[in-house]
C-alpha cells in the first residue's frame, strides 16, 4: 500500500516537473519564433503586401462608382501616404470560362500532337481527315470561348461588376499599418480594413459581400462545422455496423462461401471497420478546407490556418474523446454537461484506452509518416491518370498540406502529454514517431514541396494553443486519477496547475501574440527608413499597383489566329 | 387543465414578444447614444485629452532619463505629429505632505479667526496669549511643511523620481489616435499606449509600474473581488444569526427584560437582520471602488466604471441568487456546477421568491430613491461634522456616485425582466419606482450633482450588457418553468431565444461598441480639419503641455511670509 502511495507521489511530481518543463520550452520557442519572424521582416525586400490593405464592406453611394468613393475616402483621410487602389471585381463567371478555355486548349494541343505523330508514322491513314477536322472544330470553339472571355473581361472592367472591396496601396508600410489599425468610418461595419495577403496568396473567389453577409456566413460555417464534428461518428458507426458478417451475408449473398473461410472473415471483421473509419477520416481535411473557404477568408493561408484548427478539434473530439468514451455521443455530452464529474469520468475512461493509443501511434503514426515519404496516394493517382494526360502538361510542384499534417502531429503530441504518466510505454513509440516525422518532413520540405506562400511563422500560435490544451487536459485527468486513488491531497495540490498553465498562456498571449498579428510601429518605421534612399522604390511603386490583379482578368491567348487581340483590353482601374 | 395550458402559451408568447420588444429598444437606444456620442465629439472644443496619449511600461535605458527616451522614441516614430511630452513622477510622498499642509492651514485659519473673534468680543481674556502662541506655533509648522514640500517637489523634478509612464502630446487628434492604435515597440509589453483621460479625471496615484506588476495586480484584484462577492454572505449570515433572541439574551443579559416585551422582540427579530444586511451592503460600493482603484486604472471614470460592474455582479449574486437559493453558497455552487439542471432549479426557486422581491422593490427601491432626494446620509454626516469645521471651508459640489446608483437601477431592471411573466404584479411597483427615480435623478443631476468628468456615454455598454444578461436569465427560467409544467414543446421552442439574444448582442458589439472605445479616423480627420484654420490653436498647443500637471507638483503657498517662494520651482519637463 505504501509503495503504491509512493508511486502516486512520483506521478504527482512528474506531472509538475513535466508541465514546468513544457511551459519553459513553449516560452523559449515562442520567443525564438517571434524573433525569427521579426528578423525575417527586417531582412525582407519591399513586398507588395506590406504596402497594401484590403478594404471591404465599402458602402455603395448613389453617385459615382465604388472606385471613386475609395479614391475620395482614402485620399481625404491619408493624403500624405495614400498611393492608389484597385477595386475587386466579380469574376466568378469569367473564372469558369477561363478554366473551360484552358481545358479546351489542352485538348486541342493533344489532338494536334497526335495528328502530327500520325502524319509522320502512318501517312494517308483513313482517320486522318476526321481527326484534322476535329482539331479545326475545337480550335474554332476555343476561339469562341476566348472571345467570350474578352467580352466578359471588358464588362467586368465597367463599374457595374465592382465588388464592394478594394486593395488600397500606400507609400509606406507605416501608412498601410495605420489604415489597418484605425477604425475608418463612423459606422464600424463599413470600410473594414484587413492586412492584404501576398499577391499570389489571395483567394480570389472570396466573399466580397457586406458586413452582415460575411458575419452570417461565418456563423453558419461555425454551426455546420460544430455539427459535423459532433455527429460525424453516427454515419461512420452505422457503416461500420454493416461490415459485421451477418449483415454482409444478407446484403451480398454471393459472399457467403468466401466469408466462411476463417482468414477472410477475420480480415473483414478485424480490418474493414478500421479501414472505413480511415476512409471517412481522409475526407475530413478537404471538407474542413471547403468550409473554411466559404467562411469569408481572403487568402489561402488564412483558409489553411482555419482548416488546421478545425481538423485539430475534429481529431481531438472524434479520435480522442470518441475512443475514450467508446463512441457514445450521448455519454460524451453528459460528461460535458456535468463539469464536476469530468475529472472522475476521464480518470476512469482514459487509462483504459492506453494500449489502444499505443497501437494507434504505431498503426496510424508510423504508417502515415512513412506513406508521406512515398506520397502513396498522389503516386497512385498520377499512375492512374497518366495515360489520359499529355506529356507536355506542366508539372506543378505540390505545396505542403498544412491542414492535414499539423493536426496529426499535434494530436500525437496530445497523446504523449496525456499518457506520459499513465502509460509511459507510449513514450518510446512516440519518440520514434517524432524522429521519423522530423527526418521525413525535413526531406519533404527541402526536396518535394514548394511553399505556396510565406506566413512568417503565423501557424505557431495554433501549435502553442494546442500544447496548452493538452497540458490542461492532462491536469484534469491527473486530478481525477489522484481522487480516484483516494489521494485527495495530491488531487488538491494538482488543481492550481491548470490555473497556472492558463495564466502562463495568458502571459504568452500578451507578450508574443501581437507580434503574429501585425508588425510594430518601430519595425515598420525602421524598414520604411531603409527604403527612403533606395532608388528602386519608384519602380516598386509602379509595380505595386499591378501586383493585385485578379488572374481571371489577365488577357488570355491560347488560339493562334487573331494576334491583334493579344493586347489587354482592360485599362488600369 | 386546458385553460392552464392556454395560460402557459400566453406566457410563452409574452416571453417572445417582450424579448423582441426589449431588443428593439436596446438597438435603437444604442444607436441613439452612439450618434449622440459622435455629435458630442463633433461639437466639442479642442480638448487636451483628444491630443494626448498615456504611455506606460517605458523600458529603462542605461543611458539617459525616461524623458529623453520618450523624446527620441516618439520624435522618431511620429516626426510630423509629435508635439511634446510630460513624464509622470512618483509623488506619493509629496501628496501626503500637501494634504498635511492643507490640514495644518485649515487649523491655522480656524485658530486665527477664533482669536480675531475673541479679540473683538473678549479683550484681555487669559486664554488669548496661549492661543496666539499656538497660532504662531502652527504657522511655523505649516511653513516647515511647505518648505519640505518644495524640497520634495524639486527632488521629484529630477530624473531619479521619474515613473515609467508619460503623457505624450500630438499636434492632431489623428496623430494621437494613430499612436494609440498601433503597437509601438517590437516587444508588445513595452511602450503600451492608452487614450489619456481628461486632465482633471486623471487618477494620479495610479500604478506607473511595469507591465508585469500591473497585470499581476489586476489578477489579484479580480481574485479578491470574486472571493469577496462569493463569500460575502458568510459573515453576514453569522452576524444575522447573533440577532436571534436567545443569542442576544446570552450576549447582553441586561436586555432580557426589554426583549420579553412583544413589540421590541418583533422589531429585533423582524427588522434587525435586514438592517445588518443593509449596513453591510452599504460598505460594498466603497470597497469595490477601492479594489478598482488599485487595479491600475488611470482615471476616476475608469475606476467608477469598473466599480459599477463589480457592484452590479455583486448585487446579482448576493441579492438575487442568494435570495433565490436561500443564501446557501453550497447549493448555489452545486447549481452552477451542474449546468444541465440550472433551468430546473431556477424554475423551482425563482417563482417562490416573487412576493419577497415585490416587497424588495417597495422597501429598497422606493426608500432608496426617496432618500436619494434628501441625501440623508450626507446630511447626517454634515450635521455631525459641522461643529468641527470652519465656515470658510469651500463647499465642494458632490459628483454623482455612479457606482452606487447604476447597479441599483439595473438590478430593478433585472427584477422586472425576470419576474414580469411569473408575477406581473411586480410591474406597477417597478413602474412607480422608475418614474420616481426618473424624476428624482433628473432633479439631482440638474440641481445637486456636478459632473466630475465627461465620459460621453461610455457607461452605456454596461447597461446594455446587463439588460442582455437579464434577458438570458429570464429565458433560462422560462425554459425551466415550461419544462416543469410538462409543456416540453414550449420549453424547446424557448431555447433558440437566448441564442438569438446573444447573437443580437454580438451584432451590437460589432456595430456599436467600437464607437465607445475610440473615435474613427473619419471623425478625427474632420475635427482636425476644422481646427486647421483656427487661430487659437497655437495658444491651445501651448496650454496643452501644461494641462497634464500632477497637482502634487503645483506650487503651494498657504503661509503668508515668504512670498519670494511663490514662484514655481519646477521647470517644464
Amino acid at each position: 500500500m505504501c509503495s503504491l502511495y509512493q508511486m502516486l507521489w512520483v506521478h504527482f511530481s512528474a506531472v509538475y516537473i513535466v508541465t514546468g518543463f513544457i511551459c519553459i520550452l513553449l516560452f523559449y520557442e515562442y520567443k525564438y519564433i517571434s524573433s525569427r519572424r521579426i528578423s525575417y521582416f527586417y531582412s525582407s525586400e519591399p513586398q507588395p503586401h506590406h504596402f497594401t490593405i484590403l478594404v471591404h464592406s465599402i458602402p455603395t453611394s448613389s453617385s459615382g462608382s465604388i472606385s471613386d468613393s475609395v479614391q475620395s475616402f482614402f485620399s481625404e483621410l491619408y493624403p500624405s501616404t495614400y498611393l492608389s487602389h484597385v477595386v475587386v471585381r466579380r469574376t466568378g463567371k469569367i473564372r469558369s470560362l477561363v478554366n473551360e478555355a484552358k481545358k479546351m486548349y489542352k485538348r486541342v494541343t493533344q489532338l494536334r500532337s497526335d495528328s502530327t505523330q500520325q502524319k509522320n508514322t502512318q501517312r494517308g491513314f483513313p482517320g486522318l481527315f476526321s481527326r484534322k477536322n476535329s482539331v479545326i472544330y475545337y480550335e474554332k470553339k476555343l476561339e469562341d470561348i476566348e472571345e467570350n472571355v474578352r467580352l466578359k473581361q471588358l464588362e467586368a472592367s465597367l463599374a457595374g461588376e465592382e465588388a464592394r472591396a478594394a486593395f488600397v496601396f500606400f507609400k509606406s508600410r507605416f501608412g498601410a499599418a495605420t489604415a489597418f489599425h484605425l477604425q475608418q468610418s463612423v459606422n464600424p461595419t463599413h470600410w473594414i480594413t484587413e492586412l492584404a495577403p501576398e499577391p499570389h496568396d489571395v483567394y480570389w473567389p472570396f466573399f466580397s459581400e457586406s458586413f452582415m453577409r460575411r458575419w452570417i456566413s461565418k456563423l453558419v460555417v461555425v454551426l455546420v462545422c460544430t455539427t459535423f464534428t459532433i455527429v460525424f461518428l453516427i454515419p461512420v458507426v452505422i457503416v461500420q455496423g454493416l461490415t459485421n458478417l451477418n449483415q454482409l451475408e444478407i446484403l451480398f449473398p454471393f459472399l457467403t462461401s468466401i466469408l466462411t473461410i476463417k482468414f477472410f472473415s477475420q480480415i473483414v471483421t478485424g480490418y474493414l471497420p478500421s479501414l472505413i473509419l480511415q476512409l471517412f477520416l481522409k475526407l475530413v481535411p478537404p471538407a474542413m478546407e471547403f468550409l473554411s473557404s466559404i467562411q469569408g477568408y481572403i487568402s489561402h493561408s488564412d483558409i489553411e490556418m482555419s482548416a488546421s484548427r478545425k481538423v485539430l478539434w475534429f481529431t481531438v473530439w472524434n479520435v480522442f474523446f470518441a475512443t475514450v468514451f467508446s463512441g457514445s455521443i450521448l455519454s460524451m455530452f453528459n460528461t460535458l454537461l456535468d463539469p464536476k464529474n469530468i475529472p472522475g469520468k476521464l480518470a476512469v475512461a482514459v487509462p483504459a484506452q492506453a494500449s489502444f493509443f499505443i497501437t494507434y501511434v504505431v498503426t496510424q503514426g508510423w504508417t502515415s509518416v512513412s506513406s508521406e515519404l512515398f506520397r502513396v496516394i498522389p503516386f497512385i493517382f498520377s499512375w492512374i491518370t497518366r495515360p489520359f494526360t499529355s506529356q507536355d502538361d506542366e508539372f506543378e510542384v505540390p505545396s505542403t498540406p498544412y491542414h492535414k499534417d499539423i493536426p496529426r502531429v499535434l494530436f500525437f503530441g496530445l497523446l504523449g502529454i496525456t499518457y506520459f504518466f499513465l502509460a509511459p510505454l507510449i513514450l518510446p513509440f512516440l519518440l520514434a514517431y517524432f524522429c521519423l516525422a522530423y527526418i521525413i518532413f525535413r526531406n519533404q520540405f527541402i526536396n518535394v514541396y514548394a511553399p505556396k506562400y510565406d506566413t512568417a511563422g503565423k501557424f505557431w500560435p495554433i501549435i502553442h494553443n494546442s500544447m496548452i490544451f493538452s497540458l490542461v487536459l492532462m491536469h484534469i485527468i491527473a486530478v481525477g486519477i489522484f481522487a480516484l486513488k483516494k489521494l485527495s491531497l495530491a488531487s488538491t495540490l494538482t488543481m492550481p496547475l491548470p490555473v497556472l498553465t492558463l495564466l502562463f498562456n495568458e502571459y504568452c498571449r500578451k507578450r508574443f501574440l501581437p507580434i503574429f498579428v501585425a508588425y510594430s510601429a518601430e519595425s515598420l518605421k525602421k524598414k520604411d527608413r531603409q527604403d527612403q534612399n533606395d532608388a528602386t522604390m519608384t519602380q516598386f511603386y509602379e509595380n505595386l499597383v499591378n501586383a493585385y490583379k485578379d488572374p481571371a482578368l489577365l488577357p488570355i491567348q491560347h488560339s493562334q489566329n487573331n494576334d491583334n487581340l493579344r493586347s489587354p483590353l482592360i485599362s488600369q482601374a
